[in-house]
């Protein structure tokens, strides 16, 4: 049971593990601060906080559990703000999909208090963000990814997977490298492929009939096209390292299968084809990943 | 209403377009021809045909109505087959999900006997193939694009209208050319992708463990990846000159956003990934091709 939940970012993610905590019995009153002094009015309105601070420091005074839910891009700027007030002993983690951006950041800003961070990416969302769609259950029956740094308190790990645990996640840990890695693949790449496919459809002369004609394959294949794009922004330039690395893997494939389509070879083609159709109908997914709206 | 229709190759494509035109009493009798003797045999059982013939001329011989539902890679064949016993007046059509080439082998084969041919492909389907899976209603709601030659008699272009229309599609008009630029863009470069894609992760070292993480964006995009590696073969080699124009302007736009992904430019990479987000918000699959299966 903890006394106190710091919860800066009061949106969805934010909220929702506010209304989580409450709702399992695991805290006893939660503060709350966002960028927007209208998201925290609301965050209170709707109950999701109990109380407001009036900036990102106050809401860790006196906490002994914290929860920083902003953009990836805003999380060097939250440490700095909050570093001096994050007291021994206090359970300290972040939501963002990528981790070796954010560790590095705590490295460098948080100084002797890196102990406390346990930094962590729940596999959850929603197509519609913001607070007015907070939801308890939004972590029931997903995965999230811990990923402590050599120097967390593993005591404060521990924690940290107890608490996910006891809300409904399925706790893995992994290394902010392999962490990244992993999404580039099965994420961030998508993502970047599906944007980039679909510009290049809309945008050429006949791109508009084109669309027209387009069917239920090329409506599942672009859906994470329409994905916000401030938030893409920042997880494709975190970890554009990994992205790019993948795109290049990416590529090479295509440029395989395009070679055997140039040079004519049936054979050489379908074998390709094969190799991919076939890991495919093969592969299933994660129960906990199930949940539409998850990443 | 026709007197006989012959369907050369009665599988799922074959077998439906005979259901669906018995359903709407368009024909007194159906004759059908497989490669495979017990497809032949198969469809006569589950009434799909009312007589199997011995040879694909057999079932052309005293049809006024000719489909023509094979793979791609084996309709010049069949044209060579059945050239000699199309009657004058009697409707001929293929299903083929590319054109250009099938009107090419039509010129070269067919002859005089081409004023006949109608190609057409209806935008429908189903995950799983065969007769056995034949369906009265799989090409109602869909859209279905006729692509008449030059040469083609008109009163037969209309007739294939009619027929169309009568079982429940919306038929378009458009070139071989203009057809196959379309589907490559928006049918036939996705698949490739998709097939690429899932070849790049799952073949990667680490690429076993990657798959468990992945979630509903990962499945949605790569759903097609699944697809017959057989008829993706001669799809994608038949219509390679087309993919691979629409692959290069994707690569130029992926190249793009790649750029500025390096150049650490955030600013222009969320202005990139905003117009793919917003166009793809703003798309909607047109209502005839809603229907699951199709592609």
């Amino acid at each position: 049971m903890f006394r106190q939940l710091g919860v800066i970012g009061t949106g969805l993610m934010g909220g929702s593990f506010a209304l989580a905590l409450k709702r399992a019995g695991l805290v006893q009153r939660v503060i709350g601060y966002s960028k927007s002094p209208s998201t925290t009015e609301r965050a209170k309105k709707l109950g999701v906080i109990d109380d407001a601070a009036e900036s990102a420091l106050l809401a860790v005074s006196g906490s002994d559990i914290v929860l920083i839910a902003v953009p990836v891009a805003a999380t060097e700027a939250t440490f700095k703000a909050i570093r001096h007030l994050v007291e021994p002993g206090c359970l300290f983690m972040d939501v963002g999909s990528t981790k070796r951006d954010v560790v590095d950041a705590a490295r460098r800003v948080l100084k002797e208090r890196v102990v406390n961070f346990v930094p962590a990416h729940p596999i959850a969302g929603k197509e519609s963000g913001g607070v007015q769609h907070a939801d308890a259950t939004l972590y029931q029956g997903r995965q999230v990814i811990l990923t402590p740094l050599s120097s967390t308190d593993p005591a404060l790990v521990q924690k940290a997977a107890d608490v996910w645990s006891a809300i409904g996640c399925q706790v893995m840990k992994m290394s902010p490298d392999d962490h990244d890695a992993a999404f580039a693949a099965v994420s961030h790449l998508p993502h970047l492929l599906a944007f980039a496919y679909f510009s290049a459809i809309a945008r050429q002369p006949a791109g508009a009939d084109y669309l027209t004609l387009a069917g239920p394959g090329f409506r599942d294949f672009t859906r994470i096209a329409a994905s916000d794009p401030a938030v893409w922004r920042d997880i494709l330039m975190a970890n554009r390292e990994e992205v790019l690395k993948q795109s290049l893997r990416f590529r090479h494939t295509l440029d395989a299968i395009e070679h055997v389509m140039r040079s004519g070879n049936g054979e050489a083609l379908e074998d390709l084809i094969r190799q991919s159709a076939d890991a495919r109908a093969n592969w299933q997914m994660s129960a906990t990943n199930k949940t539409p709206g998850s990443r």
